[in-house]
């Protein structure tokens, strides 16, 4: 299957390198009735794409999407919905350099090693712009979800080892890096700038959470919900870790510290804290769903760096082109989009999980 | 599906609960051909069985497993192998009292809320005990592993707050813990103590590590190795964290530090280090797979803590019953069993993705 | 995945041989609240069951099926439902000349090919006795259809080129052949004894309809309704054909004949004829579903065969042991199994097809 | 899911409607290495195209494949193959009236039973032009095998119940029906006259051979190679019936004459007649594998027919259009594309089944 589907029931299949005619995304298995136009999409692929500032490639690219089906009369009709958006500035410079050598950080020698060879122009599937079809498709999961009160909220919790201490929602479309901090976006800008002076990158950590999730979703054993979520971050380039409530913090905490006492607010069974990030058991407890994720420095860098060509010959080797310093800015979206993908998914696997509520269903 | 099976071509599914008539595992996909015995799966049972210290719960189970089918002549026959374990120390008490409430930590909120009731005896499902299906079908994947010159490493790296850090492999199997660090063993031993004689519990982190492995395998978008090995861990209840090499230790480094340099090792092209932990693009390089999973504190802890009734109504309770006070040293080879399942299965899909080798292996 | 694991949501996998421990299925995905008895999963087995006429194999076995899983308080709780029968009668006559050739018209030369080896004892996994799991499984499915309001008729509509040309429903279990024609039945006895007596056999066509369908199930493209029963069927050992509705004679009639006039009956839009057998588009009509199944002549009989053996090698045979004459009658029950298997999934899977009814599910 | 996509590694995912922007599919896990054009995968779209005869829709398109991604000099690089076929002819014409009842025989009604509305544009996604994808797909899956020797050969066998008895390869692309036997189709030809003159429609019979088959492919169980073949047929709209080998003549037989006698041919093990049509037990057996595909007569007739309006009231129409009086000689293709993509899929699969070719592959 090479990989390139996701999901069960609402499911992504994308395709598309870095320099060939373009990326898509066909989305399977979504509800009919969901009111989707190509600008509701399109504002998501404007939070991932390149030149928001001058801390992303400034490769020139507008990223337009078309959907090409399964919307009729302005909603989804059941049917599969196919998304495009062609690749435009595809710089026609001489990539028979980066053909021969393998750039560390990069899938390069891996695609060799497994199909034999590989298209190299600007990374080919393995480029951050395969990223585009992941949010296409998020943008249609995330609507059904808020068409169920279900909201999603993504930003940058650390770049470069500063760390967001105060949480202002309303700041994080106000910085380039999608802080909800302004003192700690200042701090990393100027970190940024003395990185970049030494043509060097630095990574991040995104956190996602998600609220008005009801309880139940995921299931008990292989498909728990936060064993999907971690599989969707993981699956994004880039991303080294996962953690979910208190992560790794858990793992140095105690018991009593870390169980989260139920209790009832407004009449609903809720629990007064939220070490767990909202899954007990791997199925949705109704708190907000915590998560966080790593992210490793962009790998492309205009330094030297020795590495070693196809026939094993050591060479020293600069990577020229239009990188960014930082990807987590951009790849907030991502998160965002594959967890709405997760989601989406676990609401409609959900639904059979109860003979009295599906009798209701039928009628029966 | 209902999240029960895990794996596409090897792959594995599982049933059972803490005191239904047993726990089992089928295992479909195996290759024909591998010896495979009772005795040679009852080994990695015989690590994660209940008892081995006073660090482990006293629930007295033999574990003792039985193969049904997929086994003629010592050897697997490319049918589903089929393995089993009965319960026997099902203790007769009476479960009418945690029927009704809700224990913190513990998925019991969580099942009533999806599935409306629960089989409250011993958490069900959602027991420790699910995971002898793991180990059981791992056995046979670490067997097969084995065949093709790959081994894993499993051990905890981490208790309590307290790391290991040196590492002899001789010790992990020496100590409670399954520490690599004989002093660090040491400590953890005084601080549990002093945990469980406060009635709390602690948690921990399991490194694995995989050597052997072919570079190629893992699939470039969604299906990347360590996406896979991901929703491996966090399937495994109670790990709330995943990371990937350096990991979230990656997030606060530098592209110039973070990069792996290729370079030539015995003829074979390697890299000089392994921050990327044995994973580029999704694809394995050849090095090491290193990996770490968080693992929280023990739900059940015998202290008063609060929580409602079904009903809603606030009560204080004890969680009686034989506990660990650490899952560590048992989860390692819940750990170990997992990466295998997820390798294997990866390289059984790895073969045809190459036309030429596909022509090789039909003899056209 | 070697093929033992059937369905998407609600999914059963099957073990075990016919000369090995046991038979068994894991059936995950079934809803919770389902009130699930030994006994009501007994009396599938009963039909499907060897002994229960001259005309069926004298092996003796009681096919007691015990539920080791997922029920609790005599209700599905959501988990996998684990179902055992053990092998009690494996005659211990030597098998050994059997392993070394191939019985014409059986898998062993197939196994041979595909794994290198085989448990030729009784036909191993490809041993009818494999279809045990499959009416378990299917019994749990049927109960949750009739809670739907959705029944299953299956029956023999002819055997040996004998037709059924009346239908009596209550003639059905009547008889040893299960056909719902008396008079049919009864030439098909007189049939078959001729045939035993020439050490022969014959095969026959199955009909099955479900009646009380919504219209809605199935999926526009691949996942047509009859596309997963046409494979559902043909997954039986010894079906050679599938047909839905007219079938092979819709291919020689004209569309004037051939398309069903829609109407209104009891104020619900309907069909005037069903041609088409209840599907339209791959997705149901809300007509009774009638399809057709034929079923080759069981391919062990005692009378001298031609064959050869491992090494090329020509040789006369005798297939000694107990056969039926004619599967057909058995079968009846697990055409009928396998129709209940893909109904359920498919009405799982159809309540996320509209958004107004999601929302309405979740209450929002 | 909704069912756009097939095949478990070798896999195709289709989207688009008759009158939307375009047709297309993303085929994944395409090996690497083999060499594909969009002239190669035309040449099977001019075997589906509308206009190849006067019995064939006027429908103007002449249906020219882009290829967007997943091909790099020339050959496929193992990522997704994503092909795009736009629309041209999409007439403008009022489709208010279509929209308000629903046609006899097409899937009308049932995709507002499950979807609440429908795309009533030429059928939607439920059009023939759906099997552009499958076409396209196929092509690329049929070159894979013939790169491994395997030739598939697919041809009308009857239409409106006329039986091509004699079988001349050459003549199957010469006359407009695509059948072996130039008599046969002259007979057609007068008879569908006659039909066409009487705004009628007719049926058929496609029958599809594959040669070169290694023995081994398939598994024994639900994934029998003959089961995903059936379901591969049933999925293509208009296909009632399938049948392997002898298939429902099989029923009728004894198994003295329907069991295949082994022998030895050029030093192979083969069979002496083929009457399982090249599988036993679900697994290919290195003859001839022999199906036969049931297509109902066309749906749409202009001739007057009785229905209901979508609120129930009853209303005669005459369906209007471009319309093909019988689909048999395009579904040739189709059939010809789906066996393709069953088989690819089967061949990787396969590749897993015994240990000591695995460690032959990974060289250890």
């Amino acid at each position: 299957m090479a990989g390139s589907t996701f999901g069960t029931i609402f499911r992504v299949t994308t395709w598309g390198e870095s320099h060939g005619k373009g990326i898509g995304a066909v989305v399977d298995g979504v509800p009919a009735g969901i009111p989707i136009s190509e600008e509701s999409i399109q504002k998501y692929l404007d939070r991932r794409r390149p030149g928001q500032s001058r801390f992303t490639t400034q490769r020139n690219e507008t990223d337009q999407v078309r959907i090409l089906s399964g919307v009729f009369e302005g909603k989804t009709t059941g049917t599969p919905v196919a998304l495009e958006v062609l690749n435009e500035d595809q710089r026609s410079r001489d990539y028979s350099e980066i053909a021969g050598y393998y750039r560390p950080g990069h899938a390069d020698y891996t695609f060799d090693a497994k199909y034999g060879f590989r298209d190299y122009r600007g990374g080919g599937r393995s480029s951050g712009r395969e990223t585009i079809g992941r949010v296409a498709a998020g943008a249609i999961a995330e609507k059904f979800l808020n068409m169920l009160g279900i909201t999603i909220l993504s930003y940058a919790k650390e770049i470069g080892g500063i760390r967001a201490e105060t949480f202002e929602k309303d700041q994080i479309e106000k910085n380039a890096f999608r802080m909800p901090d302004e003192l700690a976006a200042r701090k990393v800008e100027e970190y940024l700038r003395e990185k970049m002076a030494v043509c060097d990158s630095v990574g991040g950590i995104i956190e996602c959470s998600v609220s008005g999730l009801p309880a139940g979703l995921g299931d008990p054993v292989f498909d728990k919900l936060d064993a999907n979520l971690a599989k969707a971050m993981l699956s994004i380039g880039a991303v080294k870790g996962f953690e979910m409530g208190d992560g790794f913090g858990a793992a140095a905490s105690c018991g009593s510290q870390n169980n989260d006492a139920f209790t009832v607010k407004n009449g609903e069974i809720s629990k007064e804290t939220n070490h767990a990030g909202g899954v007990l058991g791997g199925i949705s407890d109704g708190s907000d769903l915590v998560m966080r994720v790593a992210v490793k420095p962009t790998a492309s860098i205009s330094r030297t760096q020795s590495t070693v060509k196809r026939d094993g010959t050591p060479v020293d080797v600069v990577i020229k082109g239009r990188h960014d310093p930082v990807i987590v800015p951009r790849a907030v979206v991502v998160v965002e989009a594959m967890a709405a993908l997760v989601i989406a998914d676990a609401l409609l696997l959900n639904m059979g999980s109860r003979v009295d509520r599906i009798r209701e269903f039928y009628g029966k």
